[in-house]
């Protein structure tokens, strides 16, 4: 077979196909080992999760140990799963021992605890040890995401014996990013940082400590994985060092862990915006009553929430019998201020997150937010005024409505930018005050500020 | 004045304060350069933001030309573009040619026309051909983004003189990264990639050709940036060549603007969610009509749609009559469909965004969400019924109440699920189908199921 010709507009549809994949295992393992060497590994798991389990486990047989953990770690985690639990716990152990250690605490971690257990204890006592270690972090956090092989030198060492250093590293297959080069005391503790090209451009004979950057920026294994992804960004990095209280190296979180934590983080983020709690699997592979019990939790809460609606319509049903015309206008005046109120939520919120506005920020956001609801609810009081005209009422109850309408949307628009960062005052997560919770809070106050307005206007009830 | 100790659990604030620089700055340019040499340009910049704008120009002048380079280009867009509206022509310009081209293009793009295109003037004929070719693509495309410096070798070299080569670009202080390097044939066409690690590694004698990577991901200048991003999280890359027609490479997308392009777009997609038109500015600097425009109109799009609701109000006004206390259950039943359809909506949306769903999955999908929605209507039914004997209505009422709730939830899943799929499958953004615009339409819907029923079961109307 000849080498696949560079393909122009699809990189990522692998130029190999399932039965081709198929008809190598057949030839036997030295066929299919040179025939895909050249695949990007995450290729090679695209074609072979198309093969039944039996065919993957004998891909995973014939090819090299350390190519062989490769694609086994970008199967889907369900694929990877059930594939190590048909392994013999020796079979599983050899290969995960082939992962860089964070893939394979990651790797592990997703099984079943019987089956972790067995395959940690036919690791060696090194791997078992270390893999013991990085699996007591949180995974939300940088020791969860750090990995520990990392390239320090001694910061009295000179520029060619690092280089040698590395080499020799590199050399003996190390596996893991070597974007940034750590310079260390005798103590282990970080004293600086440098990347690769600096170390290649540094004049011979220099002292690592003279070429290597003592403004580092580092996290303590603690750091939650949304500051180490905010750093990320803020500086620019592709590694970002993880200590101990005494700046002990002990791992790094590289940037593509980095960015898989960024897109789950704006999945969560996503998802409690439209109120469901945040799945922890993809959509389809989500089980169907642990994904009802995810979305009937916030439904319910809402639900609740949103029964005082009843409660205030029956208070003012007196001024409804007065004006049933009234009515007609209840579910608009109150989604327009669940509407803005929600813009205003997630406006605040994203600013939140990103840093754009501070706690501090605090009265410019009331002020501004005000001048926000005041303009738009003059707009859509407007509009309200001529709608109810349309519908044949009459100036009295055209006034009732486009009122309500300019104190809904300000109140609305004032709840939703303040909630947030109360939220954030009291130490909750701003998006809890999320637009949908903010929404069912101001439907309510929608049909109270509408009722007391038209029982003065209207002297009904 | 001594080096700052290392920071143990705040690297991101400044060991130095603004006065300390300032005084600095009083004591001459030499000072200050040597000072603040180890600073990362991110912290120089957030230290530096807090002097008035003639002594952030001091300093800019002080420092050496490519640290004032990256001073400038840490710093905010607004504050930058303010600088450069400060400084003549040919400063400017001589400040800017220290970039990297992509950083080049994206400050001068921020100005305004006739400031940029007199800073163009002033470049050199090298520096500013290059920029005009890349402010001539997309913003949000991957030759938008990418770098034109990068480092290719020719795949007939050997491996030391590829080092030979990279090292003497590193030395001749080139400032792009360099994780990547690629192999070009005689016509400049991409033919192999690998990392410096993997060049530092290979054995001597080697020719490129012979370790580089053929299974190339690489983009054309048109990509989409979400696309890029896919890319790079998919295949764990710190950088994605961009080709043209030919192959012929032509720059470098890295992961640092990749991530940001991640962090702006999840941004936009938050913003759609609470239906605000996507901001182009930090909240707090957005000038306040322009951010009123950007609100208002989707709040009067929603608001025409929910007027809907009153034109159905007014249909069954015969079946509110008979039945007054129907009533109190409209804002319930309405925001109980919107809910729902927001949770579906946000589900599906965010699932088609990060591949976990295709159009292929719609049957998939929709027997999964009629399910959900029976289940989760059936359950708000149920509390509804009880809630409803409890105001003291009759079974009759309280039946009525249940029966909407059971079909306006399962209603408001199936359109929140199926309209992200409908809006992919005609070619628009599954965004638009927000949660606000599948809310709104499913309260219209909510009310003709609840009267409908109401007349049905109560023989009103």
């Amino acid at each position: 077979m000849t080498r696949p010709e560079p393909r122009k507009d699809a990189p990522e549809v692998a130029a190999l196909l399932a039965p081709d994949l198929q008809a190598m295992l057949a030839q036997g393992a030295a066929v299919v080992a040179a025939e895909t060497e050249e695949l990007h590994p995450a290729n090679l798991a695209d074609i072979a999760s198309a093969l039944p389990a039996d065919q993957i486990l004998a891909l995973l047989r014939a090819l090299p140990a350390p190519r062989a953990a490769d694609l086994l770690e970008y199967l889907d985690e369900e694929l990877r799963t059930s594939l190590l639990e048909e392994m013999t716990s020796s079979q599983a152990a050899a290969l995960v021992s082939e992962m860089t250690p964070d893939e394979r605490a990651d790797t592990i971690e997703e099984l079943a605890d019987e089956r972790a257990d067995q395959i940690l204890s036919a690791l060696g006592s090194d791997a078992r040890g270390e893999t013991e270690r990085l699996l007591d972090f949180d995974p939300n956090t940088a020791g969860g995401l750090m990995t520990t092989e990392f390239v320090a030198v001694s910061q009295d060492d000179t520029v060619e014996r690092a280089l040698e250093r590395v080499r020799a590293l590199a050399r003996a297959g190390r596996r893991e990013a070597m974007h940034a080069i750590y310079a260390t005391d005798g103590q282990g503790r970080i004293q600086g940082v440098l990347s690769l090209r600096e170390l290649l451009a540094a004049a011979e004979g220099t002292k690592i400590a003279d070429v290597a950057w003592t403004d580092i920026v580092r996290v303590p294994t603690t750091a939650d994985r949304e500051e180490v992804a905010r750093l990320v960004s803020k500086y620019d990095l592709v590694a970002v060092p993880v200590v101990d209280d005494t700046q002990r190296l002990l791992g790094v979180v590289t940037v593509d862990d980095v960015i898989d934590a960024i897109v789950e983080e704006q999945t969560e983020d996503v998802q409690k915006l439209g109120a469901v709690q945040p799945l922890e699997t993809p959509y389809l592979q989500a089980p169907f009553w642990s994904l009802a019990k995810k979305r009937g939790g916030w439904l319910v809460l809402l639900f609740v929430e949103e029964m005082f609606t009843g409660t205030a319509l029956r208070y003012y049903q007196n001024v409804l019998a007065g004006a049933i015309s009234l009515v007609f206008f209840v579910p608009l005046i109150v989604s327009s201020g669940g509407n803005s109120g929600s813009q205003s939520a997630t406006l605040i919120t994203r600013a939140l997150a990103v840093g754009d506005v501070e706690l501090s920020d605090a009265l410019r956001v009331m002020l501004r937010e005000a001048g926000q609801g005041l303009a738009l609810g003059a707009f859509l009081g407007l509009i309200g005024f001529v709608r109810a005209l349309m519908w044949g009422n009459g100036y009295d109850v055209a006034t009732v409505v486009a009122l309500t309408l300019l104190l809904v949307v300000t109140t609305g628009t004032l709840a939703g930018a303040m909630l947030p960062l109360a939220f954030t005052k009291l130490g909750f997560d701003p998006a809890i005050a999320s637009s949908p919770f903010v929404a069912s809070f101001v439907d309510v106050a929608g049909i109270v500020i509408y009722f007391s307005i038209a029982a003065r206007l209207l002297h009904l009830g």
